[in-house]
């Protein structure tokens, strides 16, 4: 038997022992996990030392480095990652529903664990430690599969994480890792359909994308972001500027970011300047269509690919429309149906695009950098969905449980 | 391009346009199919006799002609389908959830429509009115995929619901039938992921793994039921027979039927012969295992295989147990996840069950034929999910939805 069945066989048989655990349980196993990393701390750092030593020796950019890098405090901050979910209200059990029946059957629907969850990710470490935490909490074993670069972190991770469950008279199998670098073995995790109820990709667009297309496990999709911020003819322009700005600038790496103005024709002339001086001041580099480029002296020529393109760097493409209608036509095209906003004083405008925009967060208003569990109050995410199935938009505990019917009665049969 | 791109991008081409339409506007469209499906039954009667013939010619047996044939009550029946979906609450616009946040941005989680759902089935060709109505009630375009033998009835029928669409000023488009009985387009439309939001296969074990296997599409699984019934050691033994006849005989052929019996070792003696003599009286073959052998005289030897198998038949299967945990364990290891039920005066052992058990449904003293949307109360059902993400158990009309957030403010920016 190979590593990665052993694994998901091994997550399957401890399951519901995991599923019964009361929630003091899970809580206590959180804290002392959160503790254990910190007082470890030395061995994490060494582990994680070996990754970024073979991260330079193969030519990593320092971008990733950064991101591989743990320090003591990022190690508190993933212990203190840990305490908030401890700290957020436990799903299972809870009751969704309740209801009698005519003919006195009575039906209750609870919240319920999933069961196994698999998470595939890439390089950051913290992750490790934030996906255990939030499956565990939420009553499902979990099998990680991270990246190859962080190996030898994620190792040194999960063994505390193992350690502490155990020292909580807890399973250690309620968290497993695939430790091997080898590709094969996530190609074969995402066909043990037969122990794995769901499989959650985090990352790029790549990582997503293969995992989507490759597994025979329901895979709740975590998304890439191509966000539009849409400036209606009613628009207050100084607070579009400031949502903007903010949505482009604030944090560019990340999938709620803008990546895409949408402007209407009457209020180019009076709101392209004022782009052109700020975006260049901001340093972003703006691909624009042929009716907004004549305003804006250093602007590129969009072509149909930037209006797909999620940049993630200092980059935004500018769109000219007539109407709301064509705005909305527009973004629905262009879009992964993440965050878009739209920022107008005109009601009738904004509920248009409240219901027509086919995005899991439709904003009026607001920049769509709120598109996060914490700004939504769910706590801890993981991650942001942009498909329609399970979830949408950010997932906090609650989206990643089921649900089952309890049917109680004194003899009900059917007619 | 081939027919099947061809459809798809006419159903992606039309979902705002249905997405948009008024729960009014929805129903008159319901009743117009359903006032015209009786009108022109003649057409559909004519085409049906097409797919009779077809069946006899290549040897079908008599059930499936059964299965296949339409007649004027048929007819009637689906007709009335259509009117009690169009009775049913409108899930779309529904608010879910709406609180504020503490910088004052508001947010509303709604119900919207999953976009475009494909529904591949088999030979009942009523599927093809119910499908329809179903997805389009909640909002969604649908491409339908029915069965080989069932081409002419479905074309007749999906002929008639397009006209009725269009009659009502709705593009007809809204709903369309792969009408080819080359099995490589059913295959074409399990990867049309950027067309199709869900895929839900409708039928046998074997269709509904080679969606499951196949599909690039996030599939909703509709399930086999392998369900039990579990005779607890304080069961009120008339009430568990009076359950158990209603589970295995009411209706062999569905997939809420009781398939296995789970009896606990202290009341082997009082309840076998029982169940030997009432078993014998509705023709049902028992397979049990050694300990309650003994006292079935006309029982076969169960195999492993017996208690993983959905009979639909006359058949049970029947294990021993010595506790509520062993039964609990059995059952999670054997059932398909659709409908288990406990028959005990111990509510104990009533709470463990409902607790354990892993299924979608779960009853106490109650007949698992009650897992059906009509009984729960949800109206017309698209199928019954086994699966844990999106929908479990039932689905009506919410089950095919999905939700979005709508979040409005005056200029909030992360800080």
């Amino acid at each position: 038997m190979s590593l990665v069945t052993d694994l998901c066989k091994a997550a399957a048989a401890v399951k519901y022992e995991v599923q019964k655990l009361d929630t003091q349980k899970k809580n206590e196993a959180l804290l002392t996990a959160a503790d254990r990393l910190v007082q470890r701390r030395a061995d994490i750092l060494a582990a994680n030392e070996k990754d970024i030593e073979a991260g330079r020796a193969a030519g990593m950019s320092e971008a990733l480095i950064d991101r591989l890098t743990l320090t003591d405090g990022r190690i508190e901050q993933i212990a203190e990652g840990l305490r908030q979910v401890a700290q957020l209200p436990d799903p299972v059990g809870e009751v969704m529903e309740e209801f009698v029946r005519p003919n006195g059957m009575k039906i209750r629907k609870i919240r319920v664990p999933m069961g196994v969850i698999g998470v595939i990710y890439e390089s950051r470490p913290n992750v490790t430690a934030d996906a255990f935490a939030l499956c565990f909490k939420a009553g499902s074993a979990v099998i990680l599969k991270g990246g190859s670069d962080a190996i030898n972190s994620n190792i040194a991770i999960t063994r505390v994480l193992r350690d502490s469950l155990e020292a909580c008279g807890i399973t250690p199998d309620a968290v497993q890792l695939v430790a091997t670098t080898d590709r094969a073995a996530t190609r074969e995790l995402m066909t043990m359909r037969q122990y794995i109820d769901v499989l959650i990709p985090r990352g790029g667009s790549g990582l997503i994308r293969a995992v989507v297309e490759g597994s025979k496990i329901p895979v709740i999709e975590t998304g890439t972001g191509n966000c539009h911020i849409y400036v209606d003819k009613d628009a207050d322009l100084e607070m579009a500027m400031k949502i903007l700005v903010n949505a482009k600038t604030q944090r560019i790496g990340v999938c709620n970011a803008a990546e895409s103005l949408v402007v209407h024709r009457a209020v180019l002339d009076e709101f392209l300047p004022m782009l052109a001086t700020t975006m260049e001041e901001y340093g972003v580099t703006l691909r624009a269509d042929e009716d907004s480029r004549s305003m804006l002296p250093l602007a590129e020529a969009a072509t149909e690919e930037d209006f797909g393109k999620e940049y993630l760097a200092l980059m935004l493409s500018v769109k000219t429309v007539d109407s709301v209608e064509e705005a909305i036509e527009h973004i629905n095209r262009y879009h992964t149906g993440h965050s878009d906003c739209i920022v107008t004083k005109d009601r009738e405008a904004a509920e248009k695009f409240l219901r027509e925009i086919d995005s899991a967060c439709v904003y009026v208003n607001v920049s769509t950098r709120f598109t996060d569990g914490f700004e939504f109050g769910f706590g801890a995410e993981i991650g942001i969905s942009t498909q329609k199935l399970q979830a949408r938009g950010p997932m906090g505990l609650r989206e990643i449980t089921s649900y089952k019917y309890q049917i109680t009665g004194d003899g009900q049969i059917r007619g």
